[in-house]
């Protein structure tokens, strides 16, 4: 049983900065990237017991952070990926902040400011549930801004996330990928189910009408807005086992390029008395 | 092998509200709780799984939530027990907040104010290593405040956790509970093991010199702070695992009786076309 090495990986699923981007290009299904389920069920069980090795490291060194940002459409499997990416990692030093429809409080204020307030601490590793990018994206497709003002944000957001990254922040963006077809099964089980039932949101089906409009203003964010500094990742999702083996592995190949180390206080036995 | 029930944990553990409280009848080690290490283990697997299905249940229902406080001399085990009893949570509806020396801003404000900010949302499950108590442990040993503020402190904390409780929160109030051998072995340990080695701060050896003064604050604190609305429990601590096992037993019982419910919108799956 083999695994993907990371580049194959980086080069399955990464949006080259810079470069033309056609979601038509990535398929929702993975092709051969793991032998099989099982195989993509070890991998993922291995990194993640790595992250979790590293965030300890990556927390006790204390200078930078870790920001892994989560958009797909619903039922993409959001929830999901941050259970069994994280599923080994202590809930100290992690956090994850899910994006909702903005507050009265964060409308007084431009978009990105609600976004800045949650960047993580120096240490730590912070997960966003959706994010800045639903400014590009729903408020696109629904119009919630004239269309002058989303054309603006695109430039503005890479400016903002250049900023964080130059101040200790790497960065992560994944789209979560899934067909039309598999939405559909899966918006049928929440009703079904009787422990996934209250996730069902009839508005949910309304976006789901607008489909191809949310496709192209994906297909334009990550087009916009991947960048050297903030690379998007777009993951085939429609097999739950292979979407969260893949972001685990970029998480894992991320936070071992970023190598954090125990610090040493120098600190010996001898400097002090136990008795 | 046999687990013990939820009422002999509470009676070995709870400072009993409105009784005389002496922490010399609370032992370090547990005294046959658990037939064995491995039961400890096994319990303690069994209660995290169960954890995570009740938190599921706690978001999803989006109208309670519960706040978790650790609070223990160095090494006591606070990030230990985060990570063990929340090892099955998703990461998602669950947040850590842990308490340093108050900065500039929140010294600015009453020391209630930065604990208040911080209280659990709807559906969450909040952690804080290290609390308010913090306030009337190592504010009145070191001094930090005039005996008479501090002397305030207790009916004032007594005051907000009926008012957080009256508003949705539920409060489990845990001191982690060391002997000082115990804990000269573990301060010792993390200057030999390297990745424990950052964890050592030598300020921590200045508060072991005044380790009575701490134990008759955590005396007073628990005394006069364990209420009806949120109880402390003693948790034996010179084991980790039967100190991860026995928490993780009072919080699955605590969130069996909370009872959360999968809420339900009553759409049926013929309300919709999925076309």
């Amino acid at each position: 049983m083999s695994f993907p090495d990371y580049d194959q990986v980086y080069k399955a699923l990464m949006a080259e900065p810079g470069q033309a981007f056609r979601l038509a290009d990535y398929p929702t299904r993975s092709e051969g990237l793991f032998d099989n389920k099982k195989a993509a069920r070890r991998c993922l069980k291995e990194d993640a017991a790595a992250i979790d090795f590293l965030q300890d490291k990556l927390y006790a060194e204390g200078r930078r952070s870790l920001l892994v940002i989560l958009q797909g459409m619903d039922t993409s499997g959001k929830s999901g990926a941050i259970r069994n990416v994280f599923a080994k990692t202590t809930p100290l030093g992690m956090g994850v902040k899910a994006y909702k429809a903005p507050s009265k409080n964060e409308l007084a204020r431009d978009y990105l400011w609600r976004v800045h307030n949650a960047v993580p601490k120096k240490g730590e590793i912070k997960i966003f549930d959706r994010s800045q990018y639903e400014d590009v994206l729903v408020v696109r497709v629904r119009g919630f801004a004239p269309p002058e003002t989303v054309e603006q944000r695109y430039e503005q957001i890479n400016a903002f996330e250049k900023h964080i990254s130059e101040n200790g922040v790497t960065i992560l963006k994944f789209m979560l990928h899934i067909s039309y077809e598999t939405q559909g099964e899966r918006l049928q089980d929440r009703l079904i189910q009787p422990h996934k039932r209250w996730k069902f949101n009839p508005n949910d089906m309304d976006d789901r009408k607008m489909w191809p409009d949310f496709m192209r203003a994906y297909e334009t964010a990550v087009q916009r807005c991947s960048t050297d500094h903030a690379p998007w990742y777009v993951v085939p999702s429609d097999s739950r086992t292979v979407r969260n083996a893949l972001i685990a592995r970029i998480v894992r190949a991320t936070l071992e390029g970023m190598a954090p180390e125990w610090p040493d206080h120098g600190y010996q036995l001898e400097d002090f008395d136990f008795s």
